[in-house]
C-alpha cells in the first residue's frame, strides 16, 4: 500500500562509512543478527519466564547478568531500556521531588531530562572551557563542597566519557571525593561501557549505566544498570502486592529482541574492549592526519583518550561561505564518496568517530577530506 | 566460548503450536522480519533524526504516528517501551505522590506496579467473582462515586481486555461515567489494540495504551500511548532546558529496531483487525469443543468476545493426582505432540489462545486434548 510505505530500508550502514559516533559502537556482529532473527517475535524471551526477567534460564539471562556484572566489576546489574532510563530509575529511587543533585557540565541532555522528570534541582560542575572543555576533579570537588554547604545533595552524576568532546573524566578521583563527602555516585558510561574496560569497583562508583545500542553492539533500546549491593534494597525494591516484581523496573524491562542481541554480542564486546588501546591509537592517528590538513583543530583533551572526536573546522566554514550549496557542500561531497554521519549543513565543527574501522578505511576518510579541501582551494 | 553459550536459540514458535496468549499477537509477519534485519544496528532509526524521534522522516516515523492515531481514532500518539511504561508516564504526569486512582479488579499487575512506582493509592472496582469475573459498569460507577466522596480521584484506569479471563469490558459505559464525574480515563488495550478494532473517541477514553509485542505483531519492547489533545501539554510537556525534548519520554523512547517492526507490521495489523469477528468465531468453536470433552469449563464472560480463554480443568487435575509425573504430565503430553504455551505443572486451570491459528491447527489441538483424556480414562 502506498500510504504504508514508511521507507523502511536502511542501506546507510551497509553502503557507506559512517562517522556518526552514536552509531559506531552499536553495529551488530553476525551472531547478534542471528539472535535477532531467533528472538524477533513479540515477547520471545519470555517462553520460560517464571515471573522475573532477570531470572530466566532459557535463554540464560540469569547467568548473563552475572557475567555482565563481572565484566564491569559491580555487584549486580539489570537491563533497562537505555542509559537514560537507568539514570531515571536511580534518581527516582533515591530522590524526592525538589531534591538537589550534582552533575558535570558535559552531561548528556538525558541526564538533565531524567532529573527534570523527577522534579530535581541540578547543580552543575562547569568544564574548563575552550579548547579542552575538561571536567577537573578539583572543580567537581569544589562545586560539590559548596553545594553541600547550602543543601543536601542526594546524588552525584558524572559522565564517564561525554558525547560532546569525547573527554574521559577522572572518575576515580571524583568517586573518591563523593565517597568522602557521603554522596552516592552514578557514572554514565553510555560512551565507554562496551568500548573500553570498565572497573566500577576500582573507580568506586555506586551506580553505573551503559547503553547497549550506543556502545555494546546491541539492537536498541537496551541499557545496563549496575549497582553495589548496598543499594539493592533501595533501587530494586520489590512490590508489596506482587512480591517477585521490582518496582523501579515495572516488573520487567527488556522483554524482547534487544536483550538477545546484547547477550549474543557479549563475547564480541568482551574481546573488543581488550583492544581498546588500538582504537585509541587509530583515533590519535586520524586526529593527527586531519589536523595536518590545516584549519582543522581537535577540541577536547589532547591526546585523545576516546574515539569520539570533535573538530573545529574553519577551513570548511570558509569554503561554505562562497559555495553555491553553502553549508550543505561538505555533507554532499562526503556522501558522494560514500562517507556519512556528519550532519547536513554543518561545516564550522563536527563530531566524528572511526571506531572499529580498519586503517585502510581511516586512510580513505583522511584522503577524502584532503581531496575535498584541494578541490576548493587553489 | 563455553561460558558465553546462553542458549540463544528459539525453536519453540517455529516447531510447535504455541497456546500462550502472551505470544499469539506478537508473531512477526515476513515484512517485519525484513525491517528487523534492516534496522538491527544500535540506533539504526536515528540516522536522520533532528532531535525528536516522533518527527523523524526517514524512516517516516512522523507519518506512521499520524496513521497510528487514525487507526485507534485518538488525537495523538507516541511510542513508549510498552503498555506499562505508557501507564507509568500518564500516572507520573497527572498525579503526585500520595494521590489516589481507581482501577478495575482485573487490572494487569503492571497497572499496580506503575501506581506503586508513582507512590499512588489504589481503589479497586471488584469483579463479580466466579465464574464470569466481570467488571460491571454499574460496579465501576458505584466504586468511583464512593471514592470521590472520600477523596480526589486523579485518574481512572480500565483494562479493556484483561489477561486473566479475556473479558472485554464495556469501556464506553465506564468512560461515560468517568466523564460525568470529571475523572480522566486511561484504557489499557494491551490485549486489544492490534487484535480488534479500537475507536478511542467513540469509547471516550482520554488515554489509551497498547502493546506492540503483545498484540501488534512487533518485536518487543514497544508500546503505544495515545491521548486526546487536551492532555498534550500535561503528558508531553517539553523540557525547559532542551526545548525540543518531551520530559515524560526522556527525549526519545523507542530508539531502535522494535519501532521498525511496529511500522512494518502495521498494514498486516490493520488488515487483521478487520477479521476480528472470525477470530472470535474460532475461539468460540474451540471453547465449545473443549467443553464437550467434559470437566473443562470456560471461565469469564460467555460467549467469548476475545481469544484469551481461561479454562478450569478438573479433568486434568484428577489425572495428575495419580500420574507418576503429577502435574507435569499435561505439559509433557502436549509437548510430545508439539503443543506448547501451557505452563509446566499446571492442570487445575490454564489460559490459552488460538488467535491467528488455522481451523486445521485448532482441530488438531482439540483432538490432542481429546487423545490425552482418552489415554488416561478407561
Amino acid at each position: 500500500m502506498e500510504c504504508d510505505d514508511y521507507g523502511l530500508t536502511r542501506t546507510l550502514e551497509r553502503e557507506n562509512l559512517n562517522l556518526n559516533p552514536l552509531q559506531r559502537g552499536g553495529v551488530l556482529p553476525a551472531e547478534a543478527r542471528e539472535a535477532l532473527y531467533e528472538f524477533s517475535d513479540g515477547y520471545s524471551i519470555c517462553d520460560y519466564c517464571e515471573g522475573r526477567l532477570d531470572q530466566i534460564k532459557k535463554p540464560d539471562i540469569n547467568r548473563f547478568l552475572d557475567d555482565l556484572a563481572d565484566f564491569i566489576n559491580i555487584d549486580l546489574v539489570r537491563t533497562v531500556h537505555g542509559a537514560r532510563e537507568g539514570k531515571f530509575a536511580v534518581m527516582h529511587a533515591l530522590c524526592n521531588k525538589g531534591d538537589t543533585i550534582i552533575v558535570d557540565g558535559n552531561a548528556h541532555y538525558t541526564t538533565h531530562l531524567a532529573a527534570e522528570r523527577n522534579h530535581l534541582k541540578i547543580i552543575e560542575t562547569p568544564n574548563n572551557g575552550h579548547p579542552t572543555f575538561e571536567i577537573k576533579p578539583e572543580t567537581y570537588k569544589q562545586t560539590l563542597e559548596d553545594a553541600i554547604d547550602k543543601t543536601e545533595i542526594k546524588l552525584a552524576v558524572l559522565t564517564h566519557v561525554d558525547g560532546d568532546y569525547g573527554n574521559l573524566t577522572n572518575a576515580k578521583a571524583i568517586a573518591s571525593t563523593c565517597k568522602k563527602l557521603g554522596v552516592p555516585l552514578l557514572l554514565n558510561c553510555a560512551y565507554s561501557m562496551g568500548r573500553m574496560p570498565i572497573d566500577a569497583k576500582d573507580i568506586g562508583a555506586d551506580f553505573i549505566v551503559g547503553s547497549g545500542h550506543k556502545s555494546m553492539a546491541a539492537s536498541g533500546p537496551i541499557g545496563v544498570l549496575g549497582m553495589t549491593s548496598e543499594w539493592e534494597d533501595t533501587v530494586l525494591k520489590r512490590s508489596e502486592r506482587h512480591e517477585k516484581k521490582e518496582i523501579e523496573m515495572l516488573g520487567c524491562t527488556s522483554r524482547g529482541a534487544p536483550i538477545a542481541t546484547l547477550m549474543a554480542s557479549f563475547p564480541h564486546v568482551k574481546e573488543r574492549v581488550q583492544r581498546w588501546d588500538e582504537e585509541v591509537k587509530k583515533t590519535r592517528h586520524f586526529v593527527k592526519e586531519m589536523e595536518k590538513l590545516g584549519e582543522i583543530i581537535q577540541l577536547g583533551v589532547k591526546p585523545k583518550e576516546h574515539d569520539l572526536v570533535r573538530f573545529e573546522t574553519p577551513i570548511f566554514d570558509n569554503i561554505a561561505r562562497s559555495h553555491p550549496r553553502r553549508g550543505f557542500f561538505l555533507y554532499e561531497e562526503l556522501k558522494r564518496r560514500r562517507i556519512v554521519g556528519i550532519k547536513r549543513g554543518q561545516t564550522r565543527w563536527f563530531k566524528c568517530s572511526v571506531y572499529s574501522m580498519t586503517m585502510e578505511q581511516i586512510e580513505y576518510i583522511i584522503n577524502t577530506f584532503k581531496d575535498i579541501i584541494k578541490k576548493y582551494q587553489p
